[in-house]
C-alpha cells in the first residue's frame, strides 16, 4: 500500500511524476548528450515553463545545480566581496548564514527565536552590506516572510544585491523579480520530484558582480557553477558540466503541469489547504499551531506543537500510511510538520485532519 | 527502436538500471527522508557494494557530490593550502588545472599534447606541490595513465596527496589505495546511470588535511560539501544536505550487480572489447587508433581518426541505431570516441564494428 509523504523535503512524488517518467526512459533522456540539440531543447523547455510560472523576466538567468543548498554557497561567493546580511530565524536561514562564515565573508545577521518572522519595518540592513540574504519559508520552524515585506525592504535598500531561498515554497511565493535580484530552490518540495537538483534564479546585477569580483586576484569567486561560466554556457542552454539532464527534463514537465493549472490556482489551492490545516490546529484541544503570528505562518510547511509525545502522533498516522514529518533538531519530541505542497491534494490533507482527530 | 549508446557519457543506461529504478519507484525511494534508517540503510549498501568493487580500504570514506566536475574544485579547496601540481594532456585535465587557477591556488602543470600519455619516469613533482591531480582517462582524446604508473609516482612523493580522476574509467583501473588518497567518477559514465550524481572517494589523510586548513582564518575550503562535515555525517551514513537519494540507491544496486560479475571478469570483459576495437581500427583502412603508444590507449573511451568527415559515419551510424560520440573540441570533424563500458556488451561491440566496416 503505498504511503502518501507529507514531509517537508525529500516529499511526495507529483501525481504526474511516473509518467513523464515513463516518457523519458522511452526517449532515452538518461543517455542523451548534454551537448546535443535534443538537451538544448530541454534546458530551453524548462526554461520557459518556470518563466511562466514564476513570472522571470529577461533580466534574470535560470540555472541549475546539484541541490539548493550549494547556491547558498554559489550566491556568497559570486556576490559578496567583503559583507553579507542574514535574516536568522531557524536552522536553514542559519546555515546560509554559517556558509558565509566559512566562505571567510563578513556575515552580519539580525536574529530571531525560532517561530517568530520578520517584518520589513523593523530591519536594518549594515551600510556595507553588499548581499541580503532572506529565508521566504524557514522548513525547520514553519515561518514565512511574506514577499510583500522583501519588495518593501528592496525598496528602502535599492543598490544592495537581494537574495530570497525559496526552496520549501516556490513556486508559491510571489516575488517580484524586478526587485529580487536572485531566488533559488530545490525540486523535492513543492515540486514534487526526487532530490539531486536545484534551481538558481539570477540577475544580470549579481552576473556584474561577478565579474567584478573575478577582477581581483586575492579573492575567489569559486571555480565550478560561477556565475560567469553559467551565463556563457546558459546563452546556448547549455551548461559548463554534465547535469541532471533527466531531472532537468522532468521538471520542466512538472512546471508545464502547473501552468495548466495556472499559477494563481495554484496558489489559491496552497492556501485553501492551508487554511483547513491551520483551522484544524486552531481549534483542536491536541494541537496548536507553532508560530503565533498569523502573517508569519507559512503556507507550505504547518509547524504544530503536540500535546502528545510527537513519535506518537507520526507513528499512529504511518499505521493509516500517512508519513508526516517530525519537529526540526529539538523540536523532534514535540512538533510535527506537514508539507502542504501541489502534490497533495485537500481531499489528501482532509483524511490527514480526519487522522490527526483520531 | 531503441538506440545503443556508445557516447563516452552520458552513455548507455546499464541493462538492470530500469529494474532497479522501477523498484525504486515502487519503494516510494523518491520520497523517503535522507534522515530516516531507511536512507542511511541505502548509503551503506552502496558504501559496502563500492569498496568491495574497487578495494576500498577502512582508511577511505565515499561521498557524494552532484558531479565529477564539483569534485575537482572540492578536493582543490581541502587538500591544497597553496599548490597543486597537473598532468596536463586534454581537456578535462586541463580543466582541473583550469579549477586550481580560479581557486587561487598555484598550480604547475606538466603538459603533452592531445592524444600523448605520461609514465612516472618522465615526471618531477614540484618540491611545495601538496596535491598531485593525475587524470587516468582523458575523455576527450582517448588516452589513460596506467594505475602502475601512478603507484611507482607516489612511491617517490610518498608525503604528497595523490587524487586520481577516474570519471570515464571506473570501475576499470586497478588502484591501489593505499597509495592513492583520493579518486573520483561520475555515474554517467560507466556505471551506466543518468548524469547527475558524483562519487568521492578520500582519506583521511586528505580530512587532516581539510582540518588542518580550516585553522586558516585566511583560507576558505569551501562551505559546501567540505571534507569535515562530509566525514561527520558520513560516520552515520547521511549526508550534510538533501542528496540525490534516487540515484545512491540505484548507483547501490549497479555496483552491487557488477560484483556479482566480479571485478576481475569486469575488467577482462573491458579489455577484451577494447581488443576488438582497436584490432578493428589497426586493421581498417577508413580509421586509425589516435593514440599510438599501445600502453597509453584508453580501454574504456577509445578515440579513432577518420578517413571520412567524422560527422558522415556517425550519422550512418546513427541510422543504423548506434550512437558514436564525436570527437572533442577542433577534433570533431577527424574523430570520433566510442565508449566501452559496461553496458555495452561484445556482441553490440561487434555490431558497431560491423556497422564501421560499411
Amino acid at each position: 500500500m503505498p504511503q502518501t509523504y507529507f514531509t517537508p523535503g525529500p516529499a511526495e512524488l507529483y501525481p504526474t511524476f511516473h509518467q513523464h517518467l515513463q516518457r523519458a526512459m522511452d526517449e532515452q533522456i538518461g543517455s542523451i548528450s548534454h551537448r546535443s540539440q535534443r538537451f538544448r531543447d530541454i534546458y530551453k523547455f524548462a526554461d520557459e515553463q518556470l518563466r511562466t510560472l514564476l513570472s522571470i523576466p529577461k533580466t534574470h538567468g535560470i540555472f541549475f545545480t546539484g541541490s539548493a543548498s550549494e547556491v547558498w554557497e554559489r550566491v556568497l561567493l559570486n556576490c559578496v566581496e567583503h559583507e553579507s546580511f542574514h535574516l536568522v530565524n531557524g536552522s536553514f536561514s542559519q546555515k546560509f548564514f554559517d556558509y558565509a562564515g566559512a566562505l571567510r565573508k563578513h556575515a552580519h545577521l539580525l536574529e530571531k527565536p525560532f517561530g517568530e518572522g520578520f517584518d520589513a519595518a523593523e530591519i536594518d540592513v549594515p551600510e556595507y552590506a553588499e548581499l541580503v540574504c532572506l529565508t521566504h519559508n524557514e522548513t525547520s520552524s514553519g515561518v514565512q516572510m511574506r514577499p510583500a515585506e522583501m519588495h518593501k525592504l528592496k525598496r528602502k535598500y535599492p543598490n544592495k544585491l537581494f537574495c530570497v531561498d525559496t526552496v520549501s515554497s516556490a513556486p508559491y511565493p510571489d516575488l517580484d523579480f524586478s526587485l529580487i535580484d536572485s531566488a533559488f530552490f530545490s525540486v523535492q518540495k513543492a515540486f514534487g520530484m526526487p532530490a539531486g537538483l536545484g534551481v538558481w534564479i539570477s540577475s544580470e546585477s549579481c552576473l556584474q558582480k561577478a565579474e567584478y569580483l573575478l577582477q581581483n586576484d586575492t579573492l575567489t569567486i569559486g571555480a565550478h557553477h560561477t556565475l560567469p561560466t553559467l551565463w556563457k554556457h546558459y546563452r546556448t542552454y547549455e551548461t559548463p558540466a554534465t547535469p541532471n539532464v533527466l531531472y532537468i527534463y522532468l521538471l520542466g514537465k512538472i512546471a508545464e503541469d502547473f501552468n495548466r493549472i495556472g499559477i494563481d490556482n495554484l496558489r489559491r489551492q496552497t492556501e485553501e489547504k492551508a487554511r483547513m490545516l491551520y483551522k484544524f490546529l486552531d481549534s483542536s484541544d491536541a494541537y496548536e499551531p507553532f508560530v503565533k503570528q498569523e502573517r508569519h505562518r507559512s503556507q507550505t510547511v504547518i509547524v504544530a506543537t503536540t500535546k502528545k509525545p510527537a513519535a506518537e502522533v507520526i507513528a499512529t498516522a504511518k499505521a493509516a500510511n500517512m508519513i508526516v514529518g517530525s519537529g526540526y533538531g529539538k523540536f523532534k519530541e514535540s512538533q510535527i510538520r506537514i508539507a502542504n505542497f501541489p502534490a497533495v491534494s485537500a481531499e489528501q490533507v482532509a483524511n490527514l485532519i480526519d487522522q490527526l482527530k483520531k
